[in-house]
């Protein structure tokens, strides 16, 4: 038998709260166009004995400054002690915070957010503590690659920073095709080829709701036509259309579609549509949260959960999500904003540790350029990233990156995410509607 | 920057099985009788750097034989990797040993059982591995100590093996009480009393199913009447009751008991009682596994599930079933079979684990003498058990108690529970009926 000793573990000594900002390209979408640049904030948990633990967030002026006010409670726990921070912030934050959301698909509830931030920077800490990936944290490896889908979006021309393609041939017309535009069916059949070259990827999504649906419709036929009948194609209309134009559509991307994401607003809508429709239906805007999963199952709101660890709050929620799907005959995918290699290995841990296999993931990650951990930009193959096999999340900060990126915060000028005033730089006037055609 | 070297870790080794049988006293229940013994199966894994995971678990014949065939899936693996282990272990005993259990309360889904078994001595390793129980394995402590109910039963004399009360005076009375029967008010009540004096339980549950429903609702009474107003009591008449025997009797009940544990039998009389009784109604029968969740949603069969580690398929597991709770409006209580202290221990790290405070949980400790852990019996304050700090479960196989115990299974005789046959021996031509009232 061996001996053990009981320790106290170390505890969390230092909470560091970095709002960077990352060029993005001009990409459109139904709320809007992207800012030059995405906001997103790092945070840095380093323990007593000098361990740090990192995660990374879609960052905005109120959620960094909920992020300052939560040090109290965070400062001088002990990393493994999470159930118990969980519970202080929600006392902290009061119960509403944890149900409130705005309109927009990138809209985050306070606390799921905080705890998400927190609770990865402490599974970073307690794989580093304890010498483990993350995975291992969630019950291990189910799979040592996770794959995702190419991530299509309608764009004016522009990248938003520099591709460095480094050594990869491919890349170079990555390179050209994330800078040009893409407003028809030709353009967003390029952007797919070149994406698919560069990263391998064996899916495609195409992020819609920006012109009228038979256009978008043309360019889905396009991309079947140049992909042929066996590449897995998606799209998401981001709960744009009414539900009388969510079944016509609908109804002509039978076959042609994987699944058709929030098509409509709302979970009675989405049930709706789901009666009338054989097709698969997603949604990473009507079931966002564990409060929405009640309505979802009562009604049949979706066939697909795009879960989201910033939104559902943390890993261990998100498995618990995982669980609830399986249990309920719901499929899992995973919905993306804009980010950097931290969101991108904790979305790797997490997918290599869901059970069941998840449809391949949604990832911005494409439309970036630049990054905050050491090493640089995480590799994709066949459009699948390895599981970081270092302890904890197998990735660290790159402190001067960092530096860097937050200066581009503190020169940008932006304070939180508003697709509509950027929208109106280009088309004056131009007003969000939750349901336009 | 710490500096972390990714290192292999140990693997298991010996998967050690461990069938015996402890004295338990002649308790009756709607399927008649405990035997002399009851038999529980110690599953020990050794890594090979030789540490020791442990875990208890109903035995039987065909699931220790199970277990013996699930050795080779075991060996050999990182203990860490429990998704992956579960699903070999699905694929090896195929997917309908998830769905199939018997009629009687303690029958087990093979699956589930035995992957508990494996999961348990996991965590315990990886808790001894990272120098840190089990507990924090879960998300860490929610509370210091963790409450159990008063656990009684009608029975006949005798119990079962020498109660050994060591230091403590108040469990004199206890040894006498838990040696007497019990067969009406006054016997229960005496039972109640010496066995709250003896472990300060501040909470009741009387199993039922044994005697016509008035003289069981008259042993409710008096104990409420013992007990004063303050002390939450409990009632399960083990499904044996018709819908209008529920319903008659249950609303006796209302304001006596806090809740009414499985008046009637399945999901669909569980939701009609619900809706004529103004009481909460507890499950251990109806809603037993993660497939019976979606029926026990859209029937709203109960309103608290008694959840069961060795059920349900272990920690984690459980700790997914206590999100469907909270996501669904549902409590937590815990289920208990005869058992001894690995069991209870494991009951302990989860009941600490759980961020919703569970009712008191169910434990047959009291009614078992023996002990297999080191140390001896775990003591009970106020009727709650310590978390138990060292690393892991916290406690470790005593290997001379363990062999003892092994011979009583080897010399008893029994092969696996059965009540019915028991219960034959005191009144020949007993048969166990589903439903008797």
């Amino acid at each position: 038998m061996n001996e053990f000793s009981r320790q106290a573990g170390p505890l969390i000594a230092e909470v560091n709260i970095t709002p960077i900002a990352i060029t993005d390209p001009p990409l459109l979408n139904a709320a809007g166009l992207h800012a030059p640049y995405a906001l997103r904030t790092v945070v840095e948990l380093v323990t007593t004995d000098r361990i740090s633990g990192i995660s990374e967030i879609p960052g905005n002026i109120s959620i960094n400054a909920d992020l300052e006010s939560a040090k109290q409670i965070i400062l001088g726990k002990d990393p493994f002690q999470l159930n118990r921070i969980k519970q202080e912030l929600e006392h902290y934050f009061g119960s509403e915070s944890a149900s409130l959301r705005g309109d927009a698909p990138w809209d985050q509830r306070k606390l799921v957010h905080i705890f998400s931030a927190v609770e990865v920077a402490c599974l970073d800490l307690i794989g580093k503590i304890t010498n483990r990936p993350v995975v291992d944290l969630l019950g291990g490896k189910m799979r040592e690659r996770v794959p995702f889908a190419a991530y299509l979006f309608y764009k004016h021309e522009g990248a938003g920073g520099k591709w460095e393609f480094k050594t990869d041939p491919a890349a170079e017309g990555w390179a050209a095709a994330r800078q040009a535009k893409a407003l028809d069916p030709e353009g967003i059949v390029t952007q797919a080829k070149e994406m698919c070259r560069a990263f391998g990827f064996q899916s495609i999504k195409l992020k819609g709701g920006v012109f009228e649906p038979q256009a978008e419709l043309d360019a889905l036929k396009a991309l079947r036509e140049a992909f042929g009948p066996d590449v897995p194609l998606r799209f998401d209309p981001n709960a744009v259309w009414k539900l009388e134009t969510a079944i016509h559509y609908g109804k002509q991307m039978e076959g042609l579609l994987e699944y058709l994401e929030d098509p409509v607003r709302g979970q009675v809508n989405m049930a709706e549509a789901r009666q009338e429709l054989n097709i698969p239906l997603a949604t990473n805007m009507c079931t966002t949260s564990f409060e929405d999963i009640p309505g979802s199952i009562s009604l049949g709101s979706e066939d697909i959960i795009l879960s989201d660890h910033h939104f559902w709050g943390g890993l261990r929620a998100s498995m618990h999500l995982a669980q609830i799907c399986n249990t309920f005959g719901r499929k899992l995918s995973m919905h993306s904003n804009s980010h950097l290699g931290i969101s991108l290995a904790v979305m790797v841990h997490l997918g290599a540790a869901i059970p069941q296999p998840p449809y391949t993931l949604d990832t911005h990650y494409p439309w970036q350029s630049e990054e905050v951990i050491v090493g640089g930009r995480i590799p994709f193959e066949e459009g699948a990233v390895q599981v970081p096999e270092g302890p904890g999340l197998g990735v660290e900060l790159d402190k001067q990156s960092l530096a860097q990126l937050h200066r581009n915060f503190l020169s940008c000028g932006l304070t939180k995410r508003d697709d509509q005033i950027e929208m109106q730089k280009i088309v004056p006037g131009w007003l969000f509607q939750q349901v336009r055609w």
